[in-house]
Formats: structure tokens, sequence, C-alpha cells
């Protein structure tokens, strides 16, 4: 199976959170900007936990090179909108799916890895829909250029899981991870986010 | 004055780090790929603890960037010369001229940023004199390529540090860091490192 066709998510996002990020884009693209930063420290801080692993640290440090050329892309657009880098209380989504990560390895590279494609999964879904949703033609075009990548990044977490475990155990711990994302998602959070 | 011409450091590295450098390429070439990971940790770092400090922002993403570039082509050196990315016992000089920034802001970003530029410009000289003394043209020609994009790393620092206080505490507080930095340089760290 090629990285590209994998399904990891069990639930397809709800057409409330599409309504709810179409009337607040511009909290959506903040919010945005946090998750491209976010995405490159998940890279760098699995680079530091796994300095040694050769594999892991090159696509590793592809990801977070990518991750870092998004978070400069939303924030052209923060800045065309005036929009300024102001904090932003994260939705619960993050902390909660973190918090699956098993403390001890080598379970803890494999449910970070697995988190980490789930949470690209979701990523890529969103922007699709937000590729094909928005009124906005230029910014619709913006969030499909981003889509391609996310999907690119979560077919690496999950190939680089796959190192880790035999396919059985793999499946076994996907299907918990992606039961707790989307039971996650169940509840749409009332504060527009990317992942809410 | 330009960023490119100030002066930071205060000692010339000792000709003893030249000799014990060259006999040691290898073990030099893989602390060096761990100094590039620590300098793209030490931008996203910074990132994370100031994200609405736009201007800062937006110059350690592009100091990000070039770091894990830069990585991504140390590690190459090593492929190529079979040195796996193993763990290497760091130098106490990191850990030593970390220990002067001060914990409470404004001041820990100011030292933090200052900090940031001594470690840079030490790069920089240290590459310039590895670009110069290596007997393996290639390799030369490859410190002498990161070279100038250190130069441009501490001035950026630099710059970064000048926003933040008058010119005379900048002056001052850089005096007294360049002051330690030379001083933990003084004894020559038996291991061969980048920076020992
Ligand atoms: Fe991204
Ligand atoms: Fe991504
Ligand atoms: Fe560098
Ligand atoms: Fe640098």
């Amino acid at each position: 199976m090629s990285a590209t066709t994998i399904k990891l998510l069990k639930t397809p996002t709800q057409a409330a959170w599409v309504e709810q990020a179409l009337a607040n884009l511009d909290t959506v693209l903040l919010d945005h900007s946090h998750c491209e930063r976010k995405a490159a420290g998940v890279a760098v801080n699995l680079m530091f936990r796994y300095p040694s692993n050769a594999p892991l640290v090159r696509q590793l440090t592809a990801i977070a090179q990518e991750e870092l050329a998004h978070f400069e892309q939303v924030n052209q657009w923060l800045d065309r909108r005036g929009i300024p880098l102001a904090p932003l209380k994260a939705a619960p989504y993050g902390a909660r799916l973190s918090g699956q990560i098993r403390r001890h390895e080598p379970e803890r590279l494999l449910d970070s890895l697995l988190v980490a494609a789930l949470i690209e999964a979701r990523s890529h879904e969103r922007l699709g829909l937000l590729g094909d949703h928005c009124p906005e033609p230029e910014l619709a075009a913006f969030f499909r250029s981003l889509r391609a990548s996310e999907a690119r990044h979560y077919g690496i977490y999950w190939l680089l899981a796959d190192r880790e475990c035999d396919r059985l155990a793999l499946w076994h711990r996907l299907d918990e991870l992606a039961a707790v994302e989307a039971d996650i998602l169940d509840t749409l959070h009332p504060e527009p986010r990317v992942h809410s």
C-alpha cells in the first residue's frame, strides 16, 4: 500500500466545522499559523529525542523544513490581512491526543509517530475542505497547495511508524488512537480552530 | 555599523584548536552535525517562547530553515565518510554559556540573543579556520560555504538583541558574555569539538 493511499482517519469532518471555519477565516488562519509552527516543533523535538536514528532524522529534517516554509507562507497571509501574530488558546485536540502517547520506549516513539500521522492526516483533510469551500479564490488555492504536503507528511509518519513494530500491532494501535481522535472531534469546539 | 562587520568575540581561536581539529576531522564533523541540529533547535525554541514577536519570529524562521539545511549537508558528509550519527558528549562550552542567561524577562531574551550571537560568531570564525587549513579541498570548500551563513546569523542575532535594549546596556552585556566565552575557550577541551 502506498503512503498516499492509506486511510488513517475514522470519521470525516462534520459540515458544522466547515461552516464555523468559513465564518471565522481570520481566526482559523491565525490558528493555522500556530499549527504550522507546532508541526515544525514536533519534527524538531523528535530529531532531538532520537538523534542517532538516521532514517528518522533524515525524514524529520525534511518535514521540519517544509513546516517552517508553510509557517512563513501562512504568516504572509496574516500580514496581508492585517492579522497580528497574537496568542490563541489552543483547542483540547492536541493535548488530548498527545496525552495518549505512552511514556516508555519503544511505545513512546511508535505513539508519537502515529499521533503525528493522525494530526497531519486531519490537517490534510481539512485543508482540502477549506480549499474546496473557501469563497476567496486565492486563499482557497493556497489551502489546496498545502494540502498535498500534509498528505506526504502523514504518509512519512506512517511509514516511520511502520518500521517500529509489526504490522498487526501497528494497525491495532492506530485503531485505538484514531478512535480517540474521532471522539475528540465528535463535539465541535466552540472556538474556531483548524483542529476543533 | 553593518551586521557583517561587527566584532563580537574577545579572543581569536588558539592554534592548538586548529591542530586538534585537523587531527580529528571525523569527530569534528560529527560534532558539527550535532551543532547544526542544536542551532536549529535554538531558533525554534525562541520562536516558541516569543510566538507573538513578529520581527523576531520572521528572522528565526529563516535561521531555523538554514540550520536545518546545514544539518542535512553535514549529514551527507558523514554518510560519504561512513560516520554513523552517533551521540557525542558535548563540550562544556554550550552549557556554560547558556548558564549565563538570566531567568527574568526582558533580560532573558536579551541574553539568549547575545549568547546565540556569540556561538554563531565563534562558528563563523572556526568554519573559516577549517576552510583555510583543511587539507581536503572539497571539504575545505564546504566549510567555507557555511562560513558566510554563520556570519549572517550572528549579525541577525545581534540586530535582534539591539532592538531589546539601549545601545550602552547592550555593549555592556555583550562585554560580560564575550569575556565568559573567551574564558571557556582559554582551556582547550581534551576532546575535539567545534566549540572546545
Ligand atoms: Fe504544514
Ligand atoms: Fe505537515
Ligand atoms: Fe549553521
Ligand atoms: Fe548558524
